[in-house]
């Protein structure tokens, strides 16, 4: 198995210390470590961030990478999410948060590196940064003109991002065999039309109607291959006792 | 249809005015309006409290009601989930979070008055006010000793209620024909269980198994009532053919 790529958070820009705080208890409260400033303004050392980072969490105020710019922080990321509620005209897909969580699950499952970009508390992050970004990610409001503040949006980010790769730690669930492929059911669809043609109904409409519930019996029963075999065997031996002599 | 219930968030010997404000704020973003403040240290009326909610948000501390004690705070209140990380000897069941919202959006549809329950931000909710909550609700933490900003989980908890609030107002998934009672699936498999009898086959065994294998794929499938007979009539038709003159 490919070892895991990380997940960061990208700060851009933020003002308030206390937000870089509060954004660092934020992701060590949901296991994020990583986080990549850029062109900020206010200091991860100020008293203010680290009180509110809490002892727990200070280190990863501490450890965070200060980049002139998004591009250089971003420089060894596959994947990153623009956390953004500004609709603009020209931008990458958008996801809704939990979609966005599923999906950063399976590119850090597949050892890719993944950011999530949070801008400014008052601008929001700039085109030419969004542009920098592969996807939106969308955290849903009650109301479309609201906004979260920003440390509450990592929360929410980091929070999704955390119980979609548990969910995805998970083993499969285990639903035995493969379905069949769908060749196997048309032939079998077929066969049953042709057994079907022999029982005796008052009108051809019936026995149409009956052939399409045992195919949306078939549709949600969702036979093997091996099923497939089976029920295809017992058609052909009544096909063999209609031609044969009776038993 | 029932009016639906009313949702507050109730904030227990909160000490920070910041914390008041941010919950506030917090809450509004996801559609929660009404705050219940039970033995508050700090005043909602706080200049700190009033800038962290928002322009938009400080009307939640402005009408907040204002209440001695929990008990007092949840008078009218039938569902009240206490929000906490420390275990407990004696305790009312515990949910997680996303299962805790399902609960509660079901609650509220069916017209009961809910609240979601935070205690004072360093030692937490008394046992003796978890006793007055029904139940426990637990934010995922990536490590057991950690602990959220109280803010920080009420955004969680007022995002998730949100969330399953509006996956419940989603009209049900179609799937048709109700599932056939549990009688009319056992009639059926020991028709088809006669049926196959005359199969011939080498060993007993694989007789076994395709009843078995039929058995699961009729699982699968959830005939309605009206497949069951469709399927037994079908079945009634090869018995009598089986019993008459050949076709």
């Amino acid at each position: 198995m490919a070892k895991s790529g990380r997940l960061s958070v990208a700060m851009v820009g933020t003002t308030h210390p206390g937000n870089l705080g509060a954004a660092a208890r934020a992701m060590g409260s949901m296991g994020v470590a990583r986080l990549l400033l850029a062109r900020p303004e206010a200091r991860p050392a100020d008293p203010e961030a680290v009180a509110r980072a809490t002892a727990s969490h200070a280190p990863i105020l501490a450890q965070a990478a200060v980049h002139p710019d998004l591009g250089a922080a971003l420089a060894d990321v596959r994947h990153a999410y623009a956390f953004t509620v500004r609709r603009r005209e020209l931008a990458p897909p958008a996801y809704a948060m939990r979609a966005a969580a599923r999906r950063i699950s399976r590119q850090l499952a597949a050892g890719r590196d993944v950011a999530l970009v949070f801008g400014p508390e008052q601008e929001g992050l700039r085109n030419d940064e969004t542009d920098l970004c592969d996807a939106i990610a969308t955290i849903p409001l009650a109301r479309a003109r609201g906004s979260l503040n920003v440390a509450a949006a990592v929360q929410i980010a980091c929070y999704e991002c955390m119980l979609a790769r548990a969910a995805a730690a998970e083993p499969p669930p285990k639903d035995g065999e493969p379905p069949a492929a769908k060749k196997e059911i048309v032939s079998l669809l077929a066969h049953l039309d042709a057994t079907l043609q022999e029982y005796p109904v008052r009108h051809p409409s019936l026995r149409a109607r009956m052939m399409r519930r045992l195919a949306l019996l078939l549709g949600r029963a969702k036979p093997s291959s091996a099923d497939a075999r089976m029920l295809r065997g017992f058609l052909a031996h009544l096909d063999r006792r209609r031609r044969g002599p009776p038993l």
